[in-house]
């Protein structure tokens, strides 16, 4: 599966939000979350960067 | 691998961009995205949306 997990990056730091993350889609001013274990998110967030060889997603905070 | 092809969502359309994509990451007011055969590619564009386990990143241009 190619799933990968969401972190929110924060000052000099990153929170893991989701893990196995399928879509993300966006949604109102923010984003949704869905993962491969049928779990959802709403994130007041966007896209920042990707790292999929390593599995990671970057949001930013809106 | 867990590689993903990029697309540019056109008015009731998608564009392939690139194949196999690694890394994206936000340069200027756009995207530089590498692939895992090396190459690169910069668009004027912003992450829309991911299905990862259909292995697709949506862009959007800006």
């Amino acid at each position: 599966m190619c799933e990968a997990n969401a972190y929110l990056i924060e000052e000099n730091d990153e929170k893991l939000v989701m893990e196995a993350v399928d879509t993300i889609e966006p949604e109102g001013d923010g984003l949704i979350l869905n993962n491969i274990f049928g779990e959802q998110k709403l994130l007041k967030a966007r896209i920042h960067s990707l790292s999929l060889v390593d599995h990671k997603i970057y949001l930013k905070e809106k």
